[in-house]
């Protein structure tokens, strides 16, 4: 191959693929990146096995040139040194060649690097997919369904399914949930276009969603989504995102959200996280994150509250938009409740309880189809 | 005590005071901050008995009153907790009061915190200090010193004395050198006002003068530095800032710099530091940092070059400011040789060679008083 690409573009294209190089890859050939040079561009393809990544550098963009092939070709590059590498070269054009002995030359004015790289044909093949199951959603959208669900999912590998988001699609809704079996997230959204598409139990690492959601287009645009087998692929532009669906049945997750409340809170949501945030202060040091909440004799505030046998106690009075119910003394993991307010984009939010010892239920008023769960703990005192 | 104080005064005096507090500390109550309040304001003080750091926030600045008494008295408060839950409290004014069994009650708006502190007349007494040898110097001055030398300290904790930055002041030029035995660094600058002051193979320790140039204000002002049999202390505003002085005997380094040179190359700072970076993301990958600068046939243009038996190699042409002298070809660490660019402020640097066995000598035309060492590699090639 003999090439001349524009840095830019080269570097986007990298900045994209490297997310799925992966340092304990045992696979030596998935430390390189794989380039191939066609006479319409050039595809960088990394993969780490769980996740495929590929980005196209197309020769025209906009009218300019950015890539002028002179013979196409294929070469895996080692990727960590290639990565630094093209990031500071002095000029803006760079060139490339390499011969049949897999040795690739870069030139870019006055600096020559000669690298080794490996032959394309070792690298292992993208994965198979059927285009049969698709749709399209814009990207801010599922930009926000990831954030509101992805830091539910489990960190214990010991139950694989449980570290992915469950996909649904029925009826024109979208629906994520996750669950680390001490919490659940989850939203549904309309997918204007969706009509007679249809899809169950399809779970996709948490993890995974997030490195998506880190290359999706800061522009909002339609991203196609393909369902296979066992692969989901996310085409957003020039690259393909390919992610492996989790194999194991999702646990139903139907039954443990309660349809009444004993009692039910409204809250500022500023006001509650700064509280709920210094009662955890002090929580984390006891290494539990116990925060209790009490609602009492007054009708418009509630008692947050923590302690630790070493440091002492945090008591804070917090102002309520309304209450209606029971009163309540509930004690809860402060760092979960965290976690919902840090995704919450909306200024309240509304809480309802069924008893100390049943789940919490978080919802939006000013936002449908978002629903956080989070069990209590269950104390003596 | 019992006293109300600005929040903002009190974060700020916690920010100073924290860079001495070590979590590897043995001694239990110097994970803590020692309070005092006295009439005309509150000291914190903090320590990991190598550096200690006191930290005043008077009564009343600019007829401002930061700090109101009710009742003066000590406590050591858990310095983790502190730091972090005095930043999160709601309100402008905080207010503190405790009793004689060491709780104190921490009040802000109707944040309510009840903590568990440790007798004050535990906490270890400040280094005691003869103020008989001190001087005055600019506190940009004193940054522009620490930097140029403190990265050129030795990581080794085996010989100590290394780890530490030589310092010497007479005939009013106050000197830092530091060496790892492998480069050395050193700058010379006169400090007016010293005169008849004077003090030889005082050593303190490089990361504590980086801790110190972190609390350094940003405004320039004078600082005084009193240096004692053991202690340093030096005197800035409000903050005082003590640290050890190093035992052992610094080695003579004097005889190491050659006075005179085979080479002398003149390069731009920013060409010069673009080629060797890229040559040490090759280098890097055999740990051994190598890098080789040949000045053969061509008068204005150097080869810098790098290889890697795994990888490849980097080969660049850079054009030089001017070449006096032999033909040269030498290897050395390019990490050290980044180190010092990193620092050099100026556009052009002068490299003194006396062969390629032989230290390398970095110097600023346009700065004096700075020079840099760095040793060659003997490699075979």
């Amino acid at each position: 191959m003999k090439f001349t690409i524009q840095k830019a573009q080269l570097n986007e294209a990298i900045q994209h693929v490297s997310r799925a190089i992966s340092n304990r890859t045992t696979v030596p050939i998935l430390l390189g990146i794989k380039m191939d040079v066609h006479h319409d561009g050039v595809t960088l393809t990394a993969s780490d096995t769980d996740i495929w990544i590929q980005s196209f550098v197309p020769t025209q963009t906009n009218e300019e040139t950015v890539v002028q092939v002179e013979k196409t070709g294929s070469i895996v590059v080692p990727a960590k040194f290639f990565i630094e590498i093209i990031r500071k070269l002095p000029t803006k054009d760079i060139h490339m060649i390499s011969d049949n002995r897999q040795q690739i030359l870069i030139t870019s004015g006055s600096t020559e690097i000669q690298l080794t790289g490996l032959d394309s044909d070792e690298y292992p093949s993208l994965p198979r997919i059927s285009e049969k199951n698709s749709f399209s959603i814009s990207s801010h959208l599922l930009d926000h369904m990831i954030h509101q669900v992805s830091f539910a999912v489990s960190a214990n590998e010991s139950t694989p399914v449980l570290t992915g988001v469950l996909w649904n699609l029925k009826d024109e809704i979208l629906k994520f949930v996750a669950t680390d079996r001490h919490r659940l997230a989850s939203i549904e959204k309309k997918i204007p276009g969706s009509e007679g598409k249809e899809f169950q139990h399809i779970v996709i690492s948490g993890k995974n969603l997030n490195e998506l959601s880190k290359i999706l287009p800061e522009q909002d645009g339609m991203i196609d989504v393909v369902v296979s087998e066992n692969q989901v692929l996310f085409r957003l532009g020039q690259v393909l995102f390919y992610t492996r669906i989790l194999d194991g049945t999702y646990p139903d997750t139907s039954k443990i959200i309660p349809q009444s409340y004993r009692t039910e809170l409204s809250f500022h949501v500023k006001p509650l996280s700064d509280a709920i945030e210094r009662a955890y202060l002090l929580s984390r040091e006891e290494k539990t994150n116990i925060v209790r909440l009490t609602s009492e004799d007054h009708p418009t505030q509630v008692e947050i509250s923590s302690s630790s046998n070493e440091l002492g106690k945090v008591i804070e009075q917090l102002e309520i938009i309304r209450s209606v119910g029971e009163q309540l003394r509930i004690s809860f993991n402060s760092k979960y409740m965290l976690d919902v307010l840090r995704v919450i984009k909306q200024d309240t939010i509304h809480i309802g309880f069924t008893g100390a010892m049943s789940p919490m239920i978080l919802k939006c008023e000013a936002e449908e189809g978002i629903l956080h769960l989070i069990l209590p703990y269950r104390t003596t005192n």
